[in-house]
């Protein structure tokens, strides 16, 4: 039985979904040119002895310096590498300019800031009909806690680890018949939300502030010399309204300042305001030490893509003229 | 120069944190036993001809099976794959037992639900030191849009996808002095919740009711019958309160009714609550449609991590005797 003809293009989609990371690999070429392109067909082989491979097409203008060279260098990378991964994946020269290199145990180019990196030499090649299948021995590695960029379906991913069994909130694992259950978006979004805003609320009380004063006070550090119209075109997609009340006792607690109508931070009022910034950042931090850079990163640009796709038209909030 | 003999622990987590797609492997033996095993060293090697690879340790029980096997066939595995691939990582016998099988183009095993399958006849098999590496030629292919299964450093893993460049809100994209900068997670959780939250809305001042008779409905919904101080419980995280003005509010609107101090949802509170789910699942919904599947599925998971990490100790709403 022979394969038919395959749609390439299906064939293609049907292989992406495998996810992979997503390698550079480099070498030097006898004339000492330094050689390298972005690969996602790498894997590991063999732990003893220590073997890697990867596959490289056949049309690949590097394919006889990498038949040619002894060694070669697998750069694992991690996500804030994107850029390198698109550099390294285009044609052309110059790749290596204005990179820094490390010194590895051969003169192939060894990249730094990779979340691992291994230094092979060729242990065999093989045929693998459009590509060539490269089979090195590792002969060293390193690794850092940077969080690996991934690769899905044609488009760069991050990755969101699962390590424990179905995350529940509850101790109860029926579904209820209200169908009002845990694993609704909304409710996920508001809980979190909300539990973040209470660690906010240690400082803010502190201050004997509200929630609303500290939505206002954010916007003015950003935006300052607004007037109060102004102020909830930004703070009206949260539901709520700071008064004019509301504001009086912010001037009286000296935080804001009035003039033409338009408010501004005082010192103490920016000083309240960097607090509250160096709050947030600390509750981050917490949980980037307990999470993961990785899971931040992931959950922060789903969060944007959220955003983006409920967002009523919000005023920018960053382009506001100052 | 030879390699050193390195830390296979070292080796291994080094290697690991390549992220790899999950598959499993199946073969038929030629006494007509069903074969399979998980396997991540999966990777495409070539289009044309179409021509795949993964490796099985040479200590696998399997191994004289697959270099019999003329035909095996690959599974990429969706998430919700996971306990099979677990099932299939395992050693043990009666792994098909109970599993639907379809037809495939041979007698191997072609197990369903997969994000995608590939129908191989083994073209070569190369020594790769512990491991034997297969290759074989795909001649039958298939794919859903299940999302897939990852895995990275040891763990499963979903990804979410990168799908444009340094997804931004603003159109400034300087970062300004006083440091508030729109890549703050408390931000984007607290505009991501108010936005979904914004067009939870839409049907709430249909009926004339706030934020908070919504999470009081939610809450009854639930977790019936229960004391105004017992319903604030539940609610106090958000940082609000009802009111007994706003109960007396709700039982005028005939949402909910009380006895003997406690507070029940009425026919018509019950209806208003589910015309509320069912708008929540409808935005989720629009946004599975435009992020994707796999993007929720991923948030959610993440969702749950922070609410875990940040949790001051509620009660469970699930668990509350209704």
């Amino acid at each position: 039985m022979s394969h038919p003809n395959f749609d390439h293009k299906a064939l293609r989609s049907a292989l992406g979904t495998f996810t992979t990371g997503v390698t550079i690999i480099t070498t030097r070429a006898a004339d000492g040119t330094e050689v390298g392109l972005t690969a996602n067909s790498f894997n590991s082989v063999s732990l003893d002895p220590p073997l890697v491979l990867w596959s490289l097409a056949k049309t690949a203008l590097s394919l006889p310096v990498f038949t040619d060279a002894e060694y070669w260098n697998v750069h694992v990378l991690s996500v804030d590498q994107k850029p390198l991964s698109d550099k390294f994946a285009a044609r052309g020269k110059d790749k290596f300019s204005g990179l820094v290199l490390d010194d590895g145990i051969s003169n192939a180019p060894l990249l730094s800031d990779c979340t691992a990196r291994f230094q092979c030499k060729t242990a065999f090649i093989h045929d693998g009909g459009d590509h060539t299948i490269f089979i090195g021995e590792v002969h060293d590695f390193d690794q850092s806690n940077k969080p690996p960029l991934a690769f899905q379906s044609g488009q760069y991913a991050l990755t969101a680890r699962q390590p424990w069994e179905g995350v529940s909130l509850s101790q109860v694992s029926d579904t209820l018949e209200c169908s009002y259950t845990e694993d609704l978006l909304g409710y996920l979004l508001g809980r979190a939300h909300f539990q973040m805003l209470n660690k906010m609320r240690l400082v803010l009380t502190d201050h004997d502030l509200d929630d609303i004063h500290f939505f206002a006070l954010s916007v003015l550090a950003i935006s300052d010399g607004i007037t109060a119209e102004e102020l909830n075109a930004h703070i009206a997609y949260t539901g709520r309204n700071i008064s004019i009340d509301e504001l009086n006792f912010m001037k009286e607690k000296d935080l804001v300042s009035i003039e033409a109508d338009c408010y501004q931070l005082t010192e103490l009022g920016r000083q309240a305001s960097l607090q509250q910034i160096a709050q947030a950042k600390a509750i981050e931090d917490d949980l980037i030490d307990n999470l993961g850079q990785g899971d931040v990163m992931a959950l922060k640009l789903l969060l944007k893509r959220v955003i983006h796709n409920t967002d009523p038209g919000l005023p920018d909030l960053w382009s506001t003229p100052s």
